[in-house]
């Protein structure tokens, strides 16, 4: 990885809650695996109100990043601002359209991630949904991959998944999930009616609880031997079909 | 770009023109601006007789490579084996396979190319048509992005596109270009019937002369602001709609 830039990081236990409380969009906050005192007891409180992915790393970890006085706490800025998905399902039924949605299961690669997102914004897609952990940085290079997509195209970053999914079903929407293991073709499925398609995590696929619940699990045909098509461009053949069969 | 590996080179005019005598496959041959003498004449006749694209530069280019005695040669090997499309075609029409080949015309990024072959060697594409000159370097970046596609899926290095496509369009193959100027989308076309598409180079496209001759053009429907799909992308989607409509 890159060392992510000085500018986009927020040092100290102090400013780290004070970003928090200005509702600065946080990718990530490091923490020292130790630090304790009453300030880091605040900035715990003020977290757990949030859904920003916290990891605690040796101190080490954090001097790499720079060398200015830490306090043993480090914050990401986010590149882009999330938006919540359960604003935006109701708003898409109020203006007559026909949600289109992709969740991005663990998709962690940043590339992978901005190429999706470039594709996502191309075909019109209304959202996509990420968790709140285990998921890419959103970053510059993320930004520069989806060509500037990520700041059009609305990301939802969500603290439970298999929530969201349910919320997505309990409002009328499809989800289609796709899994090398899948026994039938994704062009046999109707994709007319309101989607969500979820693309899985670029090694392990899928996860197993969101599979469960899904309304239907797809998979892309492989005639070659390699064993699996790129996450992106996996995730292109996926939307592209949900245009075709809408005829756009 | 990164500097190449020197174990990748083959440096001095002598051990350049054995290495084409010896039938190795080379990339791309670099000469200084301002070489002569009588190996020199020697080498420019060797070339004549292939289609490995040379590069005449500055003195202060072939010493970015290497600090070895070059004598103004240094050749690149190539990463794998090249083929022959007028080898393939007969073949695959004996084999009572429908052919089904990609071209790309002057995709340069090594990464979009080796993601083509990726997804490519998923689809079972019978071969990768690339110009001598213009296409991307095929070194160890492609192969590893193509996850090692390009190692089993041909790829054919053509002097002349345009003399290719009037080969293929005799051997009774439809070529179909993407281009984003088409009419009509490339869901609307027959890909049934033997075909090969065409792919463009990521800044301008196919090239005018190809499109020319080519039996139909075709654009995937952009529905957002961005203004193109990223090609490898693009080659993905057009790629699986001729596998849809096979029933593959």
């Amino acid at each position: 990885m890159k060392p992510p830039k000085e500018k986009n990081m927020i040092f100290g236990l102090r400013a780290v809650i004070e970003a928090i409380d200005a509702g600065k969009e946080l990718d990530k906050i490091f923490l020292r695996r130790d630090v304790g005192g009453e300030l880091a007891r605040e900035l715990f409180e003020k977290i757990k109100s949030t859904n920003i992915p916290v990891q605690k790393v040796p101190l080490e970890k954090l001097n790499r990043f720079t060398t200015k006085n830490h306090q043993g706490a480090i914050a990401f800025l986010s590149s882009i601002e999330y938006q919540h998905i359960d604003n935006i399902i109701p708003t898409l039924y109020e203006e007559g359209r026909n949600p289109f949605i992709v969740i991005l299961d663990g998709v962690t690669d940043v590339r992978n991630f901005g190429a999706i997102a470039r594709t996502c914004e191309c075909a019109g897609v209304h959202a996509i949904v990420v968790p709140s952990r285990g998921g890419a940085m959103v970053n510059a290079d993320a930004v520069k991959t989806s060509a500037g997509a990520l700041h059009t195209i609305p990301v939802c970053r969500e603290m439970n998944l298999k929530n969201t999914v349910q919320f997505l079903q309990s409002s009328g929407i499809k989800v289609v999930a796709a899994s090398e293991k899948a026994q039938h073709s994704y062009t046999k499925v109707d994709f007319t009616e309101p989607v969500a398609l979820v693309m899985g995590a670029e090694d392990v696929g899928v996860s197993p609880e969101i599979l469960r619940i899904c309304d239907d699990i797809v998979s892309i045909p492989i005639v070659g031997n390699i064993e699996s098509l790129n996450v992106s461009v996996a995730s292109a053949i996926m939307i592209y079909e949900v245009l075709r069969q809408r005829n756009l």
